[in-house]
């Protein structure tokens, strides 16, 4: 597989943007990534959205924006992967370029949601679960990932407040963050007083739903040798795994085997443990699938990621650094986008824009976007040379 | 771009399945594809699928089948490219193998329609226009095509009853095809009496929705160097391309140019020319698309694509057989499934597997699927040795 470099990234701000159309949202990170990247055409486009034919009563998203920012005749697709969507289009990319039949990509996470009601919205992300096994039965997305956190405190004897380091590591970088939806402090007496959504999810467990955008321009490694100024970062490692589609199917609905999967595979092809990350962009939908995931990769023991929080070790000095832009949770989530976002985040960290937020030194970066509860988990590896 | 091959095929009847769920339409193609593959696993699922959002509430089908299929810890996802979803899901999974990343893709096509009332599916099916300059309008799908049809009608001075061989072809087809929806003969007579939908496109000019799967199963060609027994059929040609999504935007409405696009870069890459295909399954959606089809693809003049009916060119014994096994006409075209659909068809005629309409000697043979009116249209060129 030859090596991919990514060129360049753009991205809107999350955001209630009622103004601007989902062509609107999706063209202002499209443009921006190509700006960045410095080209005004690309081979191909690879469009990652979820929710554009229940929100916007929109398909064929790949053609829709291949049309919007001038790509006609190019080859276009949507890739679909519930909120794993923006990774998955991203691979999907990634192996179009790497199988040598075309020459550069551009990959758009996008998604516009607040257009509608929160129970339409509700209804709407209920179609990453199960229809016909977990959704008939009542349930909500959030319901869903409440059981698995009340399990998880059972199970290894964690208290509510001991998630709370997740939230609040993940509102004190989106301070720093321009883009992100949220740019509110929270403490710990904030967190244990928020409203209760769905025990033990609480609000503060809870990323925001948003509309936006981000974007990246990918090409073959060997076409930008020599990128005057800008440190070039190339795709070390990537993969994509599954799971039962519905939680109750799993023999331990407490360990995301998706992401264990994925991440063994991206580090097998990068050549690289955990301890070799600099940076993790995780999937922080709740907090809890920030522990998961942290368990998952291989950086803490099962049932121990909640520790890494309350130690102290996933600010940006720590020793894994998380949500270094606000995650999910203070970004914001507008889900078919979230796994470009992460994308641009870490090769943000590894160009060293991030300012109050930058991980010294970071040489290597990986994140990791979810579909589902644990469902359709991608991982990749990034890093600079 | 290492060369592919198609190791198995398989697919369900296309028809009302109200018996069957989602899962297990999708699923009863794919055990007949890994069957005829003569094969258990694969390393990669890619599922075509457009309507599964809107009828069945349930997204992220690449998950939900790899889960059904017993593909767990398999990378798995979904591609939507309105009723260009299957081919669009067949060149990511050729995408995807050709890179060397993976060694095998499954690719399902999918499509469960009928469970809903004929205007919410009219409803749904409008998500491939645009939304926002076309359907808003009020504008349906059939009346798009409507308009396109009555253009060229008055352009070139055809009649309606001038569209009739495609339709009369793909009847007679079809009745030798056992997962067709319609086993009926048509005529002239019956065409020219059928109800009229949306003036000048009557109920025979336009293909039937159904429920059904169609799966491929696809590996690199050095792996299957001697199949014992069966001829090897090879992907000789791929080629996406696209146009405005909305037929108001273009210069000729009367031109396929992402055909025109997509067929040119595949001739090329399998190094043919349009006289070297011996069999052509495209994208007869309205009769009108038959033509333009035809056309674009370098087999008639413009404006001249309903000659080759008129002139009896069509059928399994003339120049350019089109719709050998029914086509979107009687076959049925349950939209998201349709790609894959034509893509067994041709295999199926490469290994001289269908009596009656066996195309005799069949070498060469192409597939077109086209999404919305004529925005994403994808060329497969395959070929036997």
């Amino acid at each position: 597989m030859r090596k991919i470099a990514i060129l360049g990234v753009g991205q809107t701000k999350v955001d209630e943007q009622w103004e601007k159309s989902l062509r609107e949202i999706g063209g202002e990170a499209a443009f921006a990534a190509m700006q960045d990247a410095g080209v005004d055409k690309v081979d191909s486009l690879f469009v990652g959205n979820m929710l554009s034919p229940l929100i916007s009563g929109q398909n064929q998203l790949g053609t829709f924006f291949a049309d919007w920012v001038g790509l006609w005749h190019q080859e276009a697709v949507k890739i679909e992967a519930a909120c794993g969507s923006g990774a998955a289009a991203f691979r999907a990319g990634l192996m179009a370029v790497a199988s040598g039949d075309i020459e550069s990509a551009l990959v758009i996470g996008v998604e516009k949601m607040t257009d509608k009601a929160g129970h339409d919205i509700t209804a709407a992300l209920s179609t990453a679960a199960d229809a016909d096994y977990e959704v008939e039965q009542g349930i909500s997305f959030v319901g869903i990932n409440a059981l698995v956190m009340r399990r998880y405190m059972h199970e290894f004897g964690w208290k509510h407040a001991d998630f709370a380091p997740f939230s609040i590591n993940a509102h004190a970088n989106a301070m720093h963050n321009p883009y992100a939806r949220l740019h509110e402090k929270i403490s710990i007496e904030k967190f244990e007083r928020s409203s209760m959504i769905a025990t033990p999810i609480n609000l503060l467990d809870a990323s925001p739903v948003g509309d936006g955008a981000a974007a990246v321009v990918i090409v073959p490694a060997e076409r930008v040798a020599s990128l005057k100024g800008k440190p070039r970062v190339t795709v070390a490692g990537s993969a994509s795994s599954t799971d039962t589609i519905a939680v109750h199917s799993r023999k331990d609905p407490l360990f995301l085997s998706a992401a264990y999967q994925s991440s063994k595979r991206a580090y097998e092809m990068a050549g690289l443990k955990p301890e070799d990350i600099d940076v993790f962009e995780l999937h922080d939908a709740f907090s809890i699938m920030s522990a998961l995931s942290l368990e998952a990769s291989g950086f803490a023991e099962h049932g121990q990621g909640v520790r890494l929080g309350l130690d102290d070790e996933i600010n940006p000095k720590g020793r894994i650094p998380v949500c270094t832009r606000g995650g999910l949770k203070a970004r914001g989530h507008p889900v078919g986008a979230t796994g470009i976002y992460q994308i641009v985040e870490v090769v943000q960290q590894l160009r060293g824009e991030c300012g109050h937020t930058q991980v010294e030194g970071a040489q290597i970066g990986m994140t990791q976007n979810i579909g589902g509860s644990g469902a359709t988990i991608l991982t990749h590896i990034f890093n600079v040379e």
